[in-house]
């Protein structure tokens, strides 16, 4: 069970008002939807992972979410009244959705406005998380910004570990360049530098976040106020 | 009526289902709302303009919304699971606000189930802006990040003139700067330049953005994708 699972489980709950829809199967690397196919649809991840990437004709990506088992994803795309954006969702891994028209939903929120709270909780959350990615680009040198990152990325699908770490699973350099907006190389060389400060350890398979370390990091970087507990910890997905 | 209020015209509108509150009044300058007492209420501005900051102990600072007439704000705070962040709301102007605490929105929201279809869309709306935001930060250099901030803010608050230009009235330099993640230096410099090229025009109360002349511009720097047309025009408030 992640943070942000363990997190949900005092609000409305979207999973106990949406009626069952079937079951669509992807394989790792599969398209979801992309931009030439705009999202119309809200989907929910039974199992696996799902990334969503902002692209341009340039060839610039953009990490925008990644979304785990009881997780939402394609909602900004159905409600939005602008023109779809350039937006593509991979399954990660073997993934399992179901997934509902605009109509479909908009019929069981007035059938069950409760349903309505809990998208518009959801939501909430997700702005707030894209609020401090915005605050994080804006202020921070990139050194802070990808330890600050990290801990996003932590609060969205970290894992606690048994030794007190936080488990960051199946994220490679690229991917972490791409929601920090940096370069692979950059993340590569400042991930070396926190292992060797211990503030983080890494395998093959995944990123352990040491969060007292990180946070005393970000203090000699000048940056106290994004430390685990001055409000950007626990955070859901975005 | 600004691009905003004509976009809203087809959708569900949240104004005709929210009851009558008390109406607060704030002189320019005034604080609504900041980070030591959490926003715990959902504001709707009736006249005016409201900013909503978001800052640290550093003195760092980043404009996240402007809110005009019709606009909403202080949901986030309502309804998400984590501890308020800084977030500061000002008058940028004489203005005038009506307010629900989360009680009462969510009472309303359960008898008339389609006043949360509309929060639910404007919710969307915003992270899509958000989204847009975060792209142009982690991708674009000083000069087309600038750019692509002065259409945001045109079609966040632009209004259209006889010319065919888009104003943006009551915007410094340095909330331009709050707003793009730059120093005040440059957005001066920037905007000097921009209006050498007859990007933009400029008086002391606003700034007249001359669309297709920016969007020459950004494709100069090699970003047609952010261009008018291209996605990121006509869209409502972040």
């Amino acid at each position: 069970m992640s943070m942000n699972q363990r997190l949900r489980a005092n609000r409305h709950d979207p999973l106990h008002h949406l009626q069952k829809s079937q079951i669509a199967k992807f394989a790792k690397g599969d398209v979801i939807y992309e931009s030439a196919s705009p999202e119309t649809r809200l989907y929910l991840v039974l199992s696996g992972r799902v990334q969503v990437f902002h692209s341009d004709n340039g060839g610039q990506r953009v990490l925008l979410q990644i979304v785990e088992p009881e997780g939402f994803f394609g909602e900004t795309g159905m409600w939005g009244a602008a023109p779809p954006l350039s937006h593509t969702a991979v399954a990660a891994t073997q993934t399992e959705l179901m997934s509902w028209t605009s109509q479909e939903v908009e019929a069981q929120i007035l059938r069950e406005p409760s349903l309505g709270l809990a998208l518009i909780e959801e939501l909430c959350e997700r702005c707030t998380l894209l609020r401090e990615r915005i605050f994080a680009l804006s202020v921070l040198p990139n050194r802070a910004r990808l330890m600050v990152a990290l801990l996003q990325l932590g609060d969205m699908i970290g894992e606690d570990t048994e030794t007190g770490a936080v488990r960051l699973r199946g994220l490679t350099h690229q991917l972490i360049a791409d929601y920090t907006g940096t370069s692979r190389e950059i993340v590569t060389m400042e991930l070396n530098r926190l292992r060797r400060l211990s503030a983080i350890g890494y395998a093959r398979a995944y990123i352990d976040l040491h969060k007292d370390a990180l946070a005393s990091e970000l203090r000699n970087e000048g940056q106290p106020s994004f430390c685990p507990g001055a409000g950007l910890t626990h955070r859901a997905a975005g």
